[in-house]
């Protein structure tokens, strides 16, 4: 079945009419449904599964914020708007969306403050370590690649990882809390609600949606607008295959099941054009312990290839789409530890030479590699790729070994990045930039902040701002 | 003003009608011109240009065939449609399409009975080179990477660069022969004509264009369907921002006016689906003297990162996409000669120590490359990235001189290999992977064979090969 009902005509028969119409309750659709329904906006969230929360409600749930919020002062980290445009700027990937990521840092301490007003807890401590999921209550981690080479010569480094105030994984906290501000608000949610259609009259403007409930159809319309905030596609082999293959390659896909592509499919079959569809976030996680940095991960060469020590969302990007997937985590006896996330022993040996046979190396490779890292560790320095001297140590202590890196036997975590274009308001744009009239999106259905080289907390963080925005938007349409 | 005319309702007021309507005139237009009106279809092609021709006049002219043609087996090649096959599934990117490539390899030896038969001359002659562009005007060139490794052990090589019959460049020669004989077909060729918009009726259908010529605007109904062969979009800057970025960072791209991507955007306006948007073709000419392929091509880090004999359209790739664009050609006196398409001398040293500091790399990192190189070289083996034995041997002779192969300095040339998604009859799907009845699209409008590892050839051959398709298939619905 088609996914647009074109020629749609006022007037017609409609089931329900609304200001706003969101489709997902996702971070980003609470936030689009709390900010109209916050300015008038008679809004109905559509939310196909049983109940809110989505692929948010299964993350970390980090929030990428900074720019001096309350939390970051509470800590003592100081922070500007500016330090963080540069590191965003220089971080996420090749062409990032300049004037995103602008509004999006000057934004940042209201945001902070938008989140805390919804009952969202950020205990006001700082937990010492870099992760997407810190294992405490703090709320504050540092969940990016700030304060390591190139980035930390670019912009001061602060940690901007907010997190709820709950162990482990914030993502159900923040969405249990985020669903029960738009139960508290005006905005109603319908749920096991699948939106099939658009209606799309032959100006090109959507006037609502054809909805499934059950066996039943029903038509709605949105006066204002109807916000597209579905998720990704990260579970749709067929759209990854198209767009973003290396995908298929990854052992854990982050989704909920909703992330099919639903959305994209709905606005591209409505004329809206699509960015950045190969982009996606992959994470190897080398965490902890930490001192696993302090061996190198070399490739199918027994060549390194990037600074271990950056961000464990950046090592995935540079194994995956740079070496083929191809990676070993050497260790030798005085780095050893029992990782947290990897298991696969690649291959033990002696001697460097003995590992190199065990790992099918090219003969010297790693005896070169190793050389040569050695040498330069011994004065404390990585030239090749400016590791940090924290964790630059000779390895040189038998026996040697190796953790599987590869995407075989590592965790290769994974979701898209690419998605509809939209503008800073919020509003979904065709192939020549101008605006689809009566649609708009935010969330992982976009594309948005990050376009590679991932931080966490950026999902979370541009769904619900420019949520928010597009909240906003469709609001001020209303008729 | 938008691309697509919706809600478009017959009868309405056409300046003219036709079975089929080609738009734009390089190798797929005139190839689905030709075959359409080849079986009775009034067939009229749109040329926004004042003449045919567009990118594929201007290209070496290289058509990519194999399977054993008759030009193969005059120079004395065995080669089949299965071999053919396994090379192009192996070579031509991560996710090629499968059905595409089957077809193209089992059509390949009428295919190129076809362009005889249009008066496109090939020489029985076998130029012993690998070239896109060879210098002579033998008929038959290897023209992409069958014979280096990884793909002579995956697919039994033979050359299949099938070369109109002029020195240097072949394009415009092929061009002015299929143009010819479009002009003798009962096909007719409107220049100056550019399409503006298209008309869809509301069941999605696609009825006819709008076109411009000079000042007028005319509409032009299409019984049968409109065929959009307008080329890619490496001239337009904020697409490849949003597509394929790295690809403005090429110093060429090879491209007519008309790669400006209107084809692909009028089909999306419409609710077309594109694929594999971040798919391009880029080369970076190491070519003669071939002795220069003796050198090795190291990164920032003093690392190889390839065999150096493999097809420049694969040199390009993995410099620019995996290596930020960042390589030098290291040769030393007993290796060194002048290129024919390298200028930039990036550094020259007397030792491999004198030559890393001249090229900044981090100490100690070309000289471990050189050891460890030259010591396999000695060999004849290359265990790291198997290049041939014809181009082994140890680079041990002073002084040093390293080529500029960044891409400030040196050639990169590009094009872009994504766009609209199609069938293997050429017609244009929606994201649901249905038909977008009356739409149908060929040539770098669309995604072809080739989604990565280009070898020259294969755009001429897909775009006249599924371009035919599209025309046949076209002209089997007019009304």
């Amino acid at each position: 079945m088609s996914n647009v009902i074109r020629d749609a005509k006022e007037p017609m028969h409609w089931d329900e009419e609304v200001d706003v119409l969101v489709i997902g309750l996702g971070v980003a659709g609470a936030a689009a449904a709390l900010e109209a329904s916050s300015l008038g906006a008679d809004t109905l969230v559509l939310e196909r599964a049983g109940g809110g929360g989505g692929t948010s409600a299964m993350s970390g749930g980090v929030v990428y914020l900074g720019g001096g919020t309350g939390l970051q002062k509470a800590c003592g980290f100081e922070d500007s708007a500016e330090e963080m445009f540069k590191y965003l700027m220089a971080s996420t990937g090749l062409s990032p969306d300049e004037a995103k990521i602008r509004l999006y840092c000057e934004g940042s301490v209201d945001h902070y403050d938008w989140l805390c007003a919804q009952g969202v807890p950020f205990k006001q401590t700082y937990y010492h370590g870099t992760s997407g999921e810190p294992p405490t209550d703090d709320g504050l981690v540092w969940s990016g690649a700030e304060n390591v080479h190139p980035f930390r010569e670019i912009a001061r480094p602060a940690p901007r990882g907010h997190v709820p105030q709950v162990e482990h994984q914030g993502g159900p906290l923040l969405m249990a809390k985020l669903c029960a501000a738009v139960d508290a608000s005006p905005a109603r949610v319908a749920a096991n609600h699948r939106c099939t259609a658009l209606y799309q009259n032959s100006d090109g403007e959507i006037l609502g949606v054809a909805a499934r409930y059950f066996e039943e159809e029903r038509r709605i319309r949105a006066r204002g607008g109807v916000i597209l905030t579905t998720g990704g596609f990260v579970l749709n082999d067929e759209m990854l295959l198209n767009h973003a293959p290396l995908a298929l390659r990854c052992g854990m896909r982050v989704a909920a099941a909703g992330d099919d592509g639903s959305g994209i499919r709905l606005g591209v079959a409505a004329g809206a054009a699509t960015i950045h569809m190969d982009a996606i976030s992959i994470s190897l996680p080398i965490t902890q312990p930490w001192a696993l940095k302090r061996g190198i991960l070399v490739n199918r060469q027994g060549q390194r290839f990037i600074n271990e020590d950056t961000y464990y969302g950046r090592l995935g990007e540079a194994a995956l789409l740079h070496q083929d997937g191809q990676a070993f985590l050497v260790v030798d006896d005085g780095t050893f530890e029992k990782p947290e996330y990897m298991e696969a022993i690649a291959g033990v040996g002696e001697s460097p030479e003995e590992l190199e046979q065990a790992l099918k190396l090219p003969p010297g490779s790693l005896q070169s590699t190793l050389e040569l890292y050695n040498r330069h560790a011994e004065n404390g320095s990585d030239p090749l790729f400016h590791k940090s001297t924290d964790y630059l140590e000779r390895l040189d202590r038998p026996p040697y070994g190796a953790f599987d890196c590869t995407t075989e036997k590592a965790l290769y975590a994974v979701f898209t990045l690419g998605g509809l274009q939209t503008d800073t308001e919020g509003r979904v744009l065709d192939p020549e930039g101008d605006v689809l009239g009566g649609l708009f999106a935010a969330g992982r259905s976009t594309s948005g902040i990050a376009v590679g080289g991932y931080s966490s907390g950026l999902s979370l963080g541009d769904g619900s701002f420019f949520g928010r925005r597009a909240g906003r938007t469709a609001a001020a349409f209303r008729k």
